[in-house]
Parts: C-alpha cells; structure tokens; sequence
C-alpha cells in the first residue's frame, strides 16, 4: 500500500497514518519530498480495507499495491493453466469450442444438434437444464430429466458436456451428469456457490458478471482456487453499458488484459454478449482473432420453436460455415479450432 | 407488444409477421401509414421474448408494451403498500430508521449500539451476521451467535431485527432470529434465493444490484411476490458507473421513479451508496429530501477497530446530530422520521 | 508518481525503470520490500503521460500521486472561491436561484418569466439564445434577438442574466448582454473555446460533461482558470448510465466530493438531469439538501408550447411551491436562500 | 410514434392525448384492446420531442417510430456508401489503412514515417498538427507547420493525408494540406463545427463520443449530411465504462451494428481504444474480422521520445508483422487488405 499525504499535512497527521500503519502491522518506507510525503506499507494482506487509512486526517490518496487476488494472478503462476478433460485441453494452442442449444429441450433435440456439433469439429456439448430467468413466468429448464438427455447423447458423439449450476443443493446431482460445471453472470459474486465449487473437483467455468470488473471477476475466480479447485476458467460475455443498440457490450479487450494478468484460460460467448443471430458471426470471429482460447456458441435447428434464446441461435449451415472462417482466423494467428 | 415494419418491407414480409404474431397467440391491430405499416399485437404475455419478432425479415422496431412485472406495478395496486411489523410502519408518511452496525461482533458492541439506536428514535436495528465479501480472505461474519446477540440486544430496547440472507439453507435459521429478511445487491437475481423467500410470512428488503436496471429490480421483487409474500421493500444502496471519485453512485432519481412505477416502499442506503464516513450525512440529507421512505444507515463506536466496512461508519454523535437535520428536512416535504 | 515493480522484476528491470525516471526528470526513492520493489517519482509534472513508465518491462502499477489539476484544486487555495457579481454572491451561504425558461422565445414571454424569478427571490435569469440541439431539425434559438430580450427583462426586474456560449465567435456577442457565460455539457471539452473563456473578465459556467469524471471536469476548470479567468462556477446536471427510466442519473454524490477537491462552487441542474417535470422538485430539494450552491431551474408559463424542453419544464404555481420548500430544507442544514 | 395509454386511463385522458397529437400534426390511428388503449401517430417529424406526450395524464409509454435520423440510415440509401478519393476507397471490400504518428513532430519525423507506411502497403497518412489535450499543459501540436510537413511527406510517397480539425477556424488552413478531416471523439456534438463541415466538399472522418449512443453518433453525422457533404465515414475508438483495467471498452459490436442501420463506412481506432502498445495487435485483428471497413493505427520509429501517446505507438516493425496478420483475416472473411 502506498499513502500519500496532502500537501499541508503536519507532522502530527503524518505520525498518525505511520502509527495506525504499524498497528495494522505493516512494515513502513517513508519518503519525504519537497511537496509532500509518501509513505510505503509493505505487508501482503490481500484483504485490507485501505479506506481505513483514506479516511485519516492529512491522507490524500492510497494505492493497494498487491492485487486482491493471488492464486488467480499471473505473478502467482507464470505458465498458462492448461485444464484437461479426457482428450481435451482448455487454455492450450487449439482453441476449443462449447456449442449447442440454449437449453435441453427434448431427446430428439439434443441428440440432433449433438450430432452437429460432433461434426463441426468441437468437442464439448453445452445445454441448460436449470435456467435463470429474470421472469419468474418464464420456462425453468428440464432440470434431471435434461441432464440425462445431454449425458446420453455426449456420450453417443463422444463429446464432454458443461451446463450451469445455480444453486448449492444442485451440485451434486450436476456432478453425476456433466464435465465442466458453469456458473452463470449473475452467479458471479454468489459467494457461498463459488466456495462450494471450489471443494468439487471438475472445472468450472465462470462467466463474468454483467457488470462486474475484471478484477472482481478474478477475485471470485480466487474464490473457487483458494478452496483447492484449481481448474478456473473464465467467459467473457459481455458487459452493461449506456449503449441500447445491442443487448450487451461484448468486451473483447478483456482477452488480452486477461491474459496479463492471469494464468486461467478465457473463453467468449457471442451468444448471449449480442443476443441476436446475425451478429454472433461476426464477433465470433473476432473473439478468435483477439486471442479467446475457445467460444461457446448456441445453435438450434429450429430457433423459432426453442423455449429460450432462440432469436440469438444460429442454424446449424451457419453455424458450420463459421466454423470454417473461424478456422482460418485461428490459423492467421498460428492456432488451431 | 408494437411491431414497426421497414418502410420497404414487402407484403408478403408482413403477412409473415402476422402470421408469426397470430401463431404465438396475440390480437392483430395493423394500420397501414403513408411511410411504414405498424402492428399493434395485443395479449399479456410478461415472458414473451420479443426477438422473437425483430430477427423476422422487414421488421425495423419492436416495443413491448406491458412492463414485464404485474404484481409490482402501479397499475396492479394503486395505494401504496404500507407494511405493519408489530408497531412499525414501512411505506407511510412516517420515514423509517433502520441503523446499526455493518456485523454484529460482539454482545458489548451490539447492546451499546441498540441502546443508541432506540435513543435516537429509530425502530429497526440492523447488522449482518452472515456477510457476503469480495475477498474470500476478509471476515465471514458470527453466524448464528450473532443473530442471538442481535436478536437480545433488540428486545431489550424494543427495537425490530433486520438481517441480511445469502442463501437458501439460511432463511430458516434466520427466521427464528430477525423481522425482515435483507437481500443484498449480489444476490437481487439469486432466482432460487428470491423464490424461496417468496414462500416466508415475513417482509424482504431488496437491495438494487449494482447494474441492475429499475425494471430489473422491480422483476426480482415480482419473484418473491408471485410466491406468495407481498411485503417487499425495496432499497437503492448505489449503481456502478464510469466515475471512480465516488465508489458507486447513488441513484436518488430512482426514488421518485419507484414511487411512480410501483406500489412497494422504497427505502435508501447511503452508507454503502458512498462507502465514505463524510459523505454519509450529506446524502442521507439528499435520499430523505427524495422522498425516501425511510434510511439504512451504519454507525459504530469505534470504527477503527470495525471488522467490516468502519470507513463508512457515522461515529454515535454526528448519527444523532444527522437524526436532528433529518426530521427537519422530513418536515419540510410533510412527514415525519 | 509511485511505479510498482513486478514481484519477480530483474535488477536490470530495475535499473532501466529508475534510468527512464531520471531521464524524465524525477528524483527517486526506492524502497525494496521482501516481495517487490517500489519507487517514488517525486517532480510536479502534472501533464506527465504516466503510461510511458506502465509500458517498461518489469513494470506491474503505476499510480500518479499529484492531480492532474492545480488551479482549481483544494490544496491550491483552502478557502472557498465566492463570486461577487453586482450583489449577487455564488459559492457563499447563500443558495442561488437561477431560474428562467429553456430557450428564449419572444418579448411576452421572456419579461413574464423575469417577473415570476424575481418574485420567487431568485437573483439570476436563465434562458438559451444559442441552442445545441442533438437533431439538426431542431429549433436553435433566438440568436442576438433573445439576448437584448432577456438583458431587457432582467434589468426591468433586477436580475443577473446567465446564457450559454456555444462557440468562440460568439463571446464578444454574449459578453454584451449577459453576466454569467455557460457552457454546456456537450462542449465541456471544448479545450478551444474554454481557453478564450480563460481571457474574459466575466464568471463562466462549467456544466459538467454526460460522461465526464470529476477528475475531467476540475482539468476542464483548470483550462479556464490557467488562462487568467478565476470566476469558474461548476454545474452537475446527470450523467449518463446503463438505467434508461431516467433520462440521465443525477450524481448528487458529486457534490459533497467537489467540496473536498475543489474550491470552487457547484450549481445542480435538476430540470436536465431528470427531463421531467414530475421529478424536479424531489430532485431540487435532494440537491439543496446535499449542499448544492445554488440550482439551475426551468419553468414556464405554458409548456405545451414551449419551442424547447417543454416537458421539463416547472409550471409557475408549482415553482413558487418548490421555493417555499427549498427555503426550509436551506435552513435545516444552516444555509439561506 | 406509438402511444400507449395506462391500463385505467379515462375515455376524457384519452381524447385529451388524441387532442395533442392532432394538435401536433400527427394522424391517428386507435387501437382499443381489452386491457388498454394503443394509439399510433402517423406524420414523419424527426425532431418532435416525445416527452410532450409522455407527460400527459393517462399516458403510460411512448416510443418514436422512426429513428431521429434520415439521411444517415439505411432505409434512406440501401447500397454502402463508397468515397473515392483519388484511387482509394472507402467503403468498398478493400480494408483501408491509416497510419501515422499521434503527432507531427518534425521533418524527418514524418518522413521517415511516411516511408514506412508506404511500404506497409496502407494509403493513408494520419497525424495530428492541432491536438486536442485534456491537460493544459501539454503539447498541443504543431500547427500548420505540422500540416505542411505531413503534405509533404504524403505527397513523396502517394499517400492521402487525414488530420484532425478542433474549430471552425481551422477548416481554411486544414483544407489546404489534407485530403480528410478528422473530427475528434471529444467534438462529436461540437454542432456548429458539424454544420461547417456539411458544407466542404471533402471527405470528414467522424470518431465516436467515448459516450456517445449510436443513435447519436448517426445523428452527428447527420448533422454533416444534411449541411450537403455527402462522404462521411464513422470511427469506432473506444467507449467508456466501469471497467478500468483498460483505458476504453472497444465497442466492436458497433459494427454489424452500423453496417445494418447505416450506408456509410465505419473505421476502427485500436490504438485509442486501448491505449497500450500491447493491447493494439489483438484488437485491430479483432476488428478487421469483426467487418471494419478500415482500420486507424499509431506506430512511431521512437515511442519513448513521442510528443504524444508515445505508450500506444507500436514500432515500425510490430506495424509490419501486424499489416501481415491483418491480411490473412481479412482474406478469412474474403475481403483485402
């Protein structure tokens, strides 16, 4: 932590803050310059409230010098986390790709678009069978029932299967049925999910909240590591802003700033960050091209009769030409998808 | 539901729509313009996900024309709901105090704050026992010893219990302990949290996540009262925006846009809004000139030894001289505190 | 500045680090922690491009210590600046009323108004003859016609004349009319038009951008203040945000945190903020009760046809109400107005 | 424009709001359901202020029908606009590339640029001889020295000149040296500069406000074409959200998004967007595979000693290798480069 005190501090104030300091046990550098006093806190405590020391008389600014998190952090571990599920590996060279419908509608649904997906070259199957609704009036997924269905029909085209977990009681039921837990955006900062989730040992894959920061994203990534699972991997799915265009603002910079700061593998979902149909392609292709380390994409053979999201599904042709541009891309960038 | 086709849509475009619109069950009212058609599709389908129709060919605009809650809305109940809670009124002319600490961490520290609390005149003492935070190495909160402690505190000065409920397998515990279940801006869209608690005979105070929009809000609260529980409070403690001076900015305008658009008392944080000591008092001015119906405000006697959240802390006197301004302003728009 | 090395930053990072500093001319303090290195940056050099150290290998933080403004900044002049004009005071106890309609539309109407501010004891007259209009369909003012109209009525009744200036070429034309310069949020980094505003001898209003920061508005005071014109008069009128039932989010929160940066006064505009008729007066009482210097506010004898911003636009019976309101929310908090 | 009445609006409410549409111009059509009352309002007036219905007794929402722009949309031309300028294009399969310094700085500077962006195959030279500064007192450019230097070099190795223009005063000078104007994101509703650019017969580039809708960025433009200068090309350069872990969130979403809404070109500003020479490569690949029309980037032979933005300039030989990537991408989606 490092405290700056105003410019017209007195003596008195700065004795204080270096007191207060020292109680909180920090060790202290001070530097007195010709206009004001700085002085260094070094002590890795991850969770200091530093507004304790802002609110001191004669303080001006104060900067947390560690990042909050530590376990997530790139200084934590320099190599990139490379997650492997049976023959697959999420965070490596080959971009992987998570596709499949909003939510398991019936056997005959999920064994046709598995079918797709097996073809198209991807290798995990995703589907919803709890589902969050901002409407309580709204369809609430298939719950066991559409688990067994994924299961099967994962297990028929030989693919891995991730579905979304929202609530504790529903952890061990989800165990039996898929590989890759995944916690949705407005799960995020559900605190007591996360550190069950870290006890579990399967990956999870955590989207970003919609408004959170990426540091607070990698804070509850800490959550899920700091319990001993050490198979994080993110999503970007777009952020909320004042722009009513589009649905979501799809926040690929986060790519590259991730990959900075973190060691976890980033995934994006165009999906649900555009929410509509003809804009998936493009920014699919982008999140490649930006360095995403996989996509997740729905897709439904029918989007009209699909019992949610179906106006941001592809049809299985488009979603198989994108397949080939993605390639491509990937290529231009020395990968493979 | 109002449907404005492209000015060069095609008829057989438009019978399309229509034809899509009768399919999924709604009355056709089309007016044919010099410029464009527009399609009046009328029936109350809360859920009805509207890109349905804006990725049909032709379409330009959509506009849902219900607000997606009903049991929220104004237009279901034109009196303001005023919850009773033995002696206490929330949502009347009188502005309710809820004040206390952030937690409850000891019996000395939660009776030597109650005892203030009921000499100030407020009637609601809260404090978290159960506390959700960023960081998975800060403080977790008493538990249970806390809500004994809040719970003994509170009788003794004859104040109502308010505590916050992070999860599922809380609400019975809690409910032996508090008045009002409090539901904190991480977990406003914790679907499964909100419908729980929509089966419990005792009120909920939910808290505005820090992106959610007003409509949003207002749909989690249709969550808890389509369960069945009807005394929801809601409270603005802040949303997120680009400015960084401030540490969330605290939405007042929304106090008079509830108040427009629904029935339920809406109450206003500014302790957690601000999450700075002096910036407490000017904006617990600001809420009550707003017309709020009633403040959460958090003071303690010794903030700097608060194991949570003493930067935002009022110290007891400048909490009781901020109740002597409040009852004047309070007096100055027709009401009391 | 203060730049914190990476945890495993090598000697060599370190030197090259301390050598680009020096060479930027700083003086250093290096203090080496067990975990990490920090070095103190001590130089006033308030223009500094701080990402030119961020970008340097073995670099992870970088935090400026100085503000980026001086002039307009508290530890610069401690008191706060009053403006006297003839015997109006703005930035003292006193809460001033600049009242008027939007846009000044004829003789009738704008020495109607006059008389109505002056009975309600506001001092200053407000009313656009330059009107930014987001559309270029748009009614846009009355131009030199609307200023000798409103100089007319204001001296006719007593009053201080405000008015916004949109471009360079208009100063000499306003400075013969009005008293008080505004400049509107839209040209708040007008850097070129606020330079020539630095070289008047008359007051200047700065409203503060839609997305604008506080930060970004004190440096937008500062091109005024650097070049010779102390008279600065800062004005929060909404900002923008992702909620969308309001037109903008009033940051009343800004107002108790200019106070501490900045000496200088803070008007509030609710009529902008809001849009709406129904929510100005909450929103005027909220912003006097948060300490606002004085408020912006637009009534009109007949809304329906106002030629500008007619639906937020205060009746006059309702106007002389909110006065009668915000004179005892005033002399609650122990200001006058 | 489409009104919808509240659920318990009185038949008197009702013929009150048919009044003031008529009133207003509009022709009414009135659709009667079960639960409530639609009325749509027939009459093309773009910059009809809404609120004046929505503030009408009874009235619940009202949307405008068509968007407030004309001449900018797609529905006005359906075929992209292509501007030629000598024997580039903009607008047409080809990706365009401009390329430069932030600033002008000297001679040999500019040349030696020049060359490189020359060699790299792009045909466009940017740099700034007037800057727009949110400090003060930094550089604040060359001036026309600067715009004489970039003819220059531009001319000695066939390249086009674009350059940023602040005030209406400098559009003579500019006019002179450049072959495009450049608008700043910071005078994107800078109107009366807009109006004076409607009416020079050279292409104007017009960047996004950092928090500027689309709908008002098309409107800002619309403001150029409806002054009669036909050739204006869009520039997508960040926006601002909370994030801060990156400068801007590069809104790349934005498009599809105005390639659908829109006839003209959109450009894409990585190098603003990010503000980090590390962040710059990923996300140009991004938005060429996201559909940009062209691309703006920085790069310097010295970013240490740049004038300006120095921390975003990639170096001539990051350029080069980036120029190769690029091309595979845009051969990805078949287009060039």
């Amino acid at each position: 932590m490092v405290v700056i005190l105003q410019k017209n501090a007195t003596e008195a104030q700065v004795q204080n803050v270096v007191k207060h300091l020292e109680d909180y046990g920090f060790q202290i550098h001070k530097s007195t310059g010709t206009e004001r006093t700085i002085i260094g806190a070094i002590g890795v405590k991850p969770n200091f409230d530093t507004r304790n020391i802002s609110i001191l008389d004669g303080v001006d600014e104060v900067y947390r010098v560690t990042t909050p998190f530590k376990l997530a952090g790139r200084s934590f571990q320099e190599s990139n986390t490379v997650i492997k599920i049976k023959d697959v590996e999420i965070g490596g060279n080959h971009v992987v790709m998570m596709s499949g419908p909003c939510s398991v509608e019936s056997e005959d649904q999920i064994f046709r678009l598995a079918k797709v997906v097996a073809d198209s070259g991807a290798t995990i199957l995703r589907g919803g069978a709890f589902k969050p609704r901002t409407s309580p009036y709204a369809f609430q997924g298939m719950g066991e029932e559409g688990l067994k269905l994924m299961r099967a029909a994962a297990d028929q085209y030989n693919l891995l299967v991730i579905t979304e977990v929202m609530q504790i009681e529903q952890i061990d039921l989800i165990y039996k049925y898929a590989d890759i837990f995944q916690v949705g955006a407005r799960n995020m900062q559900n605190f007591s999910l996360l550190k069950e989730l870290g006890k579990v040992d399967k990956p999870v894959m955590l989207k970003r909240g919609i408004a959170a920061t990426i540091e607070e994203w990698l804070m509850s990534a800490e959550y899920i590591l700091s319990g001993g699972n050490k198979d994080v991997v993110l999503c970007e799915r777009g952020i909320r802003t004042f722009e009513n265009y589009t649905r979501n603002t799809f926040d690929l910079s986060a790519i590259p700033v991730v990959h900075k700061k973190s060691h976890l593998p980033i995934i994006a979902d165009p999906s649900h960050a555009t929410g509509l149909r003809d804009q998936v392609p493009p920014m699919a292709r982008a999140a490649v091209a930006a360095g995403a380390d996989g996509l997740m994409i729905e897709f439904h053979h029918d989007p009209e009769t699909a019992l949610s999201d179906g106006p941001q599904a592809l049809l299985p042709n488009t979603y198989l030409k994108l397949m080939e541009e993605l390639r491509l891309i990937a290529k231009a960038i020395g990968r493979t998808l």
